[in-house]
């Protein structure tokens, strides 16, 4: 996990040890992954005992899914507030939605992975409400999409599959991101809107 | 796994059950990922003993670099068999490696999944091998950008990045495609290879 994001996710509220043990249950997957990641190890690092966490929650699953909906709410408020104060036009509306989207990145790299790589061991209404919220934030980007390609900004020929191809190459970005790499993070959120107006392939300076 | 390509890596040579041992673990490390999948279960799916196994190979990370260098062997070959049959341009060249990727990921999406998934877990020289495959693979494609970028057929502004960006945005594939999808093999392989070649800023039909 070198040069890696610091795995916080929650900011201590003050609310008993319930950001701790968020914290460490995201550290303990985004290092171990899911099945090997324990709860007693979760207790540890979060300083609190094995009967305290499970009377927080009742289960790894569901723990997961927890520290997973939280990442997913924390990237769904960013997105809203960056398209808030984005223009009208679709090029803008989908420059601030991924430069917000690699922010986040940049600050929770590790939920992103755990995101990633653990939320298909999941099932049930825990698997069911994370892939709700996904398709919500995939929703955000459909629109924006829709938008370009009805007035003609975007010329991709694949308006139906085009914004998760933008998603996913953002996604994967998780797995790559240094936080000492060349890039700084501005740079880096510049590039990945290049690449997603390119991908729509929309009109762009030269 | 509904709907995914079965996961066979290697056709049966005859040589003693090493066929049916590699494609169980495939299929063990794709079902339960690499903590979760045991070499007890990886015995009992290939018909054989967990002595026997053990005998064929050392550890279960030992297993996995296995499997994972048998599917990269897979792909440099069909690249090197694609390239050798592409024009001399970097459009064309781009076009039809993006193509053999694509198709490498419809017929062995399991390994792609247990590669992008399972290969952190890997440690010493069982991932130092795989990283320089996975080097090997990045190489063929910066090749052909900076073939596209020299002769400006490509006109993105992060010639260093950009190959890196086709490559994640490509094996992100792996996660989504289902073989009774919207788009057929070719479909999916022109789409990318659109994809591609629209990131890169490449000239594109109208």
């Amino acid at each position: 996990m070198n040069a890696r994001s610091p795995a916080t996710l929650v900011a201590d509220t003050g609310r008993g040890n319930e950001a701790a043990i968020l914290n460490a249950a995201l550290d303990a997957f985004g290092t171990h992954g899911f099945h090997g990641a324990s709860m007693r190890d979760v207790a540890k690092r979060a300083g609190t005992s094995l009967s305290n966490l499970y009377n927080y929650v009742p289960s790894k699953s569901r723990l997961l899914a927890e520290v997973l909906r939280r990442a997913n709410d924390e990237l769904a408020a960013r997105l809203g507030a960056a398209l808030a104060d984005a223009g009208d036009d679709a090029a803008s509306r989908l420059r601030e939605a991924v430069r917000a989207y690699v922010r986040f990145i940049v600050d929770h790299q590790v939920a992103m992975v755990v995101s990633t790589n653990e939320v298909r061991y999941l099932t049930g209404a825990d698997r069911a409400g994370l892939v709700a919220e996904r398709d919500a934030t995939q929703a955000v980007f459909e629109d924006i999409v829709a938008q370009g390609v009805a007035d003609g900004t975007f010329a991709t020929p694949y308006p139906d599959d085009a914004a998760r191809a933008v998603l996913t190459a953002l996604s994967a970005v998780a797995g790559w991101y240094r936080a000492d790499g060349r890039l700084s993070r501005g740079q880096l959120a510049e590039q990945q809107a290049r690449y997603a107006l390119a991908l729509l392939e929309a009109p762009l300076a030269r």
